[in-house]
């Protein structure tokens, strides 16, 4: 039996699917879930983690402190998490605090090729005894051998883990073999995955990355997430159990939380059209918000705007150019006089 | 560039997800947003195909001939299709009637072990020089030899073609590729997938079948079809583009076609917790929507009746044994006296 170290992102990524407007109840009723279902890590925050919530990126309609603190108060045997990304969380301020409520388990993240940004954050986390993994977003951007040399810094700076994100959802099969490969030859701490389901490859690339090596997946009910969403949790669990593999995770009690939280609040990601634009011109599901959002306001296809923003590469934190690019669309479409 | 027969039972598959219900407006629509992507081949009528309307297993609320006359009208490159299972389609009315309409392709379908009733609709479909299809309904029951046996056998009734259908969406990219394989090398006619994504692997497995020398595909808008639904069609061609097949579709047309589709009616599904137990247990996928309302008048949890279902590896046409399976599992709750 081959252990996996399932992490659920549900009230992190998920945070994207309604515009981080989680309220109290959501989240307490999903720690309960969680908890009961033995789900072994919740990450929990603003979609774009600690300190993201802002004008740009969205604002949050709780602080980062009351959705921790709300989450703490109820996990016992479930590990709390956050995705912190350098630049927009602070070290002193923000990174201090949710150590101080008590997250178990920190995510350092960054572009995939700029982990140098991580050391410090991960160099505190450490200090403090918590357990640490770096994360490289919107992983499709770098060859492996580039996405392996900046794991290795992650690793020497203390990272306890590798993440890899497919944040675009542009990977299939065969691209997650070769990256995951490549990164567990070259680390020796664990490596996971963690995708979405722009191509509808969530599942398959997720038990590709764990043939290929990987040990630590990411998950979400309901697949509520970003964009076209992530890994749908409870198919993930199904189609590991009957794969031979141990998480820990009751199935049974795990369908049931996923009823009962899409009741209360999961609202169901599909694969719309912009999403599959989306993943096939590699650009972050979670410009899709903003993209429909703009696209509307300025009479644009919103599928046009990813085509352009795929062709200059955005990444995270450059949602700005989506109006750019829409006023630039708008304006070509206008009459010659 | 490989190339690859996209048939799209969107308008029969998809029948399933509204109980039969499909109206004039909506099969007139979707046939000209077809004929517009360029879709080759769409399927149209009952989910459980040409004569299955009844009060067992549902009934249309339009008949055969209209539905199908009613494409007709419309489709000039696209290629009308239906799916046929001896037993609920006879040859003197139902499939006479069809092909006197000017239907253009047709499949003649049996469970997976019993191509012997497909004999005489397939010959009859060949001496009025139709194309004709065999296929083999929840093939994830029998293994691959006697899979090909049976393929084999329609193959020498006149078939020009095989598809093997995950009627259960239990298939995972393994036992999709050992099947497709020995159906290939054991027959001289092009062979095909139909998939459902009550595991999350919808795409995947039909790209695994492409890979194993599938030269058929078959996707629906959104998904749209029994249970967790087929393989999104959209998708499908989209990741066919970047992994190089040719289908003569135009992406974005069928992109658009889907956002006006989804306008109009296409109830989008998603993986819900009985669809993945479904997939789990191999059962059926249409058996959803008739288990969730039984499930609610017996008050028993619709999983417990696929489980229960699953052990006794029942087929569509035995829709009577979920009163059954949900009779019995509310009377195992009552106190005992």
């Amino acid at each position: 039996m081959k252990r996996v170290l399932i992490s659920d992102p549900t009230l992190r990524d998920g945070s994207h699917a309604i515009q981080h407007q989680l309220n109290t109840q959501q989240l307490t009723l999903y720690a309960e879930l969680a908890e009961e279902a033995g789900i072994p890590i919740i990450e929990v925050g603003h979609g774009n983690g600690l300190g993201a919530s802002s004008l740009q990126l969205g604002e949050s309609s709780l602080s980062d402190t009351q959705m921790l603190e709300t989450c703490r108060n109820i996990l016992n045997k479930t590990r709390l998490g956050i995705h912190v990304i350098p630049g927009f969380a602070t070290i002193n301020k923000d990174l201090k605090n949710a150590l101080d409520i008590g997250v178990d388990v920190i995510r350092v993240a960054s572009h995939c090729t700029e982990a140098d940004i991580t050391k410090r954050h991960i160099e505190y986390c450490r200090n403090r005894e918590r357990e640490v993994h770096g994360v490289l977003m919107m992983s499709h951007m770098a060859p492996p051998s580039e996405l392996a040399a900046e794991a290795c810094k992650m690793q020497g700076y203390g990272a306890q883990g590798i993440i890899i994100m497919d944040s675009a959802g542009a990977y299939l099969p065969d691209t997650v073999k070769s990256r995951i490969s490549v990164l567990v030859a070259a680390l020796d701490i664990p490596v996971g995955f963690h995708a979405h389901n722009n191509l509808g490859m969530a599942i398959a690339n997720s038990m590709t990355a764990l043939e290929a090596g990987a040990t630590i997946l990411d998950g979400t009910m309901r697949g509520f997430g970003a964009g076209a969403g992530n890994a749908q949790l409870e198919i993930l669990i199904a189609v590991m159990e009957k794969m031979g593999y141990e998480t820990g995770i009751d199935l049974f009690k795990l369908l049931d939380a996923a009823d009962t939280a899409e009741d209360s609040f999961l609202k169901v990601p599909y694969v719309n059209s912009t999403s599959i634009v989306s993943g096939l011109t590699g650009v972050f599901s979670g410009f899709a918000k903003p993209v429909d959002r703009i696209a509307k306001k300025y009479n644009v296809d919103p599928k046009d705007i990813f085509y352009e923003l795929g062709k200059r590469k955005v990444v995270a934190g450059q949602e700005d150019i989506i109006l750019e690019v829409a006023v630039s669309l708008s304006q070509s479409r206008q009459p010659m006089i």
